[in-house]
């Protein structure tokens, strides 16, 4: 098997990682690989309890993607085992509900004919990790426990967290990280996809495997995908979703109500856009390159025909449909524009869409000042709002303008 | 069955023991076992590591008999899962050697044995902990897991005791106390014995036994027997044990070693001799005293011809075997007596055993200053030694005098 170059894999893995643990072994590994011509194998574990997959989940697996073309060898790991058994405490609710056997392998090959579109699955290896924990005894897990430590459990964030609130640990929640941590022992992982929040996990795999004799996993871990509010972590819950199986259309609205500041994460997680391209998207209009980010994810997804329908009507609908039918329209010198822009309020004032500097503050504050036909929000008033003839400006949700440059 | 009255079993029970945890409810349980005509479950567990039993381990033994012949049930619980798995972690040296199923039997035989002097072995019922561990999956231990908190575990006296030390504490640790607290809902136990060192699994057996629907065990724990250097808790390995299997004479010869001030526990928790009489001989001399526990003791192991010719030879070859053939004598006027005795080291420099009150200081501070036959060490200076016509006092191992009132 012949492999990339070293450095050619390293760019393809390192975009949009946050933290390789232990960063110095990847080249290694991988120089280790293109000599002996053996692919790495690299895990990704899922929760088979029947989730809607979302853009969140897909940004490991389109490093999973990446690693197959690379050629390296994608290995899933349904964690059909604890799915079963549910959280015996009882505290997280989609745990709390005992499936059966029948619900759990139905939610993983619905979790896999998703992840389907987003990897080769026919080329990936699946295993259940009730293969091996549905065998051991408790002598076997006495075995295992003993290679860790309290101490070194209390260190993993959210526990370390939870101590200090004095909020309950308990025991059986120390076992899970153990039991994935032994899945990458079982499947001989090479490497670990995941978030950072896995990080404790991902180390204590390498404990075991060392104690087991065998190589030692490097942790390649993705950023938290925030929500289209821009806040929090996308997720089901929170209704800051992208649905992964949405209909075209209901994901256009969702990716044209991400805040800009957004946008950057998104190209370099959710699409394969070259950087260099995704630089110059950014420095052009922000609807634009919003468009352009939900045409390519949609696009890989539903196809592009699908993609772009659904922008085209996202534009008459929503953008175009949305405005007031005469828009009153003001003149600014071209003179003015400091950086071809001109500070929010000040901009506010200039345009008479307010009556004073502190009333555009003020607005400004509130989120309530907006540009373009996507009413994207100025979010502070010393910002400076970027001008081309015809802008609108928006002052609440009724008062626009329309800037004519002179 | 009849029960004798409440007040008579507490008598009874809580004789030489130093805690009952919750000591209210043990009225309620008796009188409720009363009223119903039903035997208590009193448990009582043991490692079958290969121990000879010395008499640290007969004081919860005889606290089960004692309840035997209040007409409760014993329940001797063999931990022979735990046996079998080891210590994982390799640390405890008499836990990392892994036994065989016929080691861990042959164990439990030999100790069951031992244990019959002490309980009447036919009446109890023995069950090995392997019948129920043996059977546990996974998913079994992480339901039982899910009981306890880390917060709750490290309020475990020694695990408190190795956080703070930042000594580390292997989760397979964790899971000992869980599991014999597990035993005590399978056996249903209403009262458990053991040492104080046990309040944490005896107490996490009461959240099990609530959860799972049954009545709460109480804990019933003795103090630690001291050695017979009067110091430390006794044990094999510190060489200051009195061997359950050991000949009568051996026995004898350490019990005489036992200092004074240990006579009272060891009264209490190795002998039935009613409290009142024991105070009664520990007013009178210090040997006969001793003499009396010995042959108490070994009495009740050896017999009691076995017992009295072992005193006999004791008294024969050590007390005044050992003594010089001739003896310089001094003479003490009756009325310089204060409480029947002396200040140790005025004592020391009216004999003239020592040339001034400093070296008489000195030597007591040494421990060089005895007392009578079997050489009673002399603990303080001020301490008022007692002195009856012809009492022997020794400075350092060859000068002695015997005291002449007068």
């Amino acid at each position: 098997m012949d492999f990339p170059p070293v450095e050619e894999q390293l760019a393809v893995i390192r975009r949009g990682i946050e933290k390789i643990v232990p960063e110095q072994e990847l080249a290694k590994k991988l120089e280790e690989s293109r000599k002996t011509g053996t692919p790495l194998r690299i895990k990704y574990g899922i929760d088979p309890t029947g989730v809607d997959l979302h853009l969140g989940h897909t940004v490991p697996m389109r490093k999973m993607s990446q690693f197959q073309e690379l050629g390296h060898q994608a290995v899933i790991i349904i964690g059909n085992y604890t799915a079963l058994v549910g959280d015996p405490s009882g505290r997280d609710e989609a745990r709390a509900k005992r499936l059966t056997a029948d619900d759990v392998e139905r939610n993983a090959q619905d979790y896999l004919e998703q992840v389907a579109k987003v990897i080769d699955i026919d080329k990936a290896e699946v295993h259940r990790n009730g293969d091996w924990f549905g065998e051991m005894s408790f002598a076997d897990i006495l075995n295992l426990t003993s290679k860790v430590t309290v101490a070194q459990l209390l260190t993993r964030d959210d526990f370390a967290k939870r101590m200090k609130a004095e909020s309950p640990i308990f025991l059986h929640e120390c076992l899970y990280p153990i039991m994935q941590a032994w899945d990458s022992v079982m499947i001989h992982a090479d490497i670990e996809l995941g978030g950072t929040e896995q990080l404790y996990s991902f180390m204590l795999a390498r404990d075991l495997q060392k104690d087991a004799g065998k190589p030692e996993q490097i942790g390649v871990m993705s950023p938290i995908l925030v929500g289209i509010d821009g806040v929090r972590r996308m997720g089901k819950s929170l209704g800051n979703y992208i649905g992964f199986a949405e209909p075209p259309y209901e994901q256009m609205k969702k990716f044209m109500q991400v805040p800009d500041e957004c946008m950057k994460p998104y190209f370099e997680l959710l699409t394969q856009v070259p950087l260099a391209e995704v630089e110059q998207l950014l420095a052009g209009h922000p609807k634009e390159a919003k468009l352009t980010l939900a045409k390519t994810v949609i696009g890989e997804y539903h196809g592009a025909d699908a993609a772009e329908e659904a922008a085209e009507r996202w534009t008459r609908e929503i953008s175009k449909g949305a405005l007031p039918e005469d828009i009153p329209e003001s003149e600014l010198s071209s003179d003015q524009l400091q950086d071809g822009g001109l500070p929010a309020a000040k901009l506010l004032t200039e345009l008479s869409l307010v009556a004073s500097g502190g009333e555009a503050r003020r607005l400004i504050a509130q989120g309530g000042a907006k540009v373009g036909e996507d009413k994207r929000v100025i979010g502070s008033h010393d910002e400076i709002v970027p001008l081309t003839d015809g802008e609108l400006i928006w002052a609440g949700k009724k008062k626009v303008k329309r800037v004519r440059l002179t």
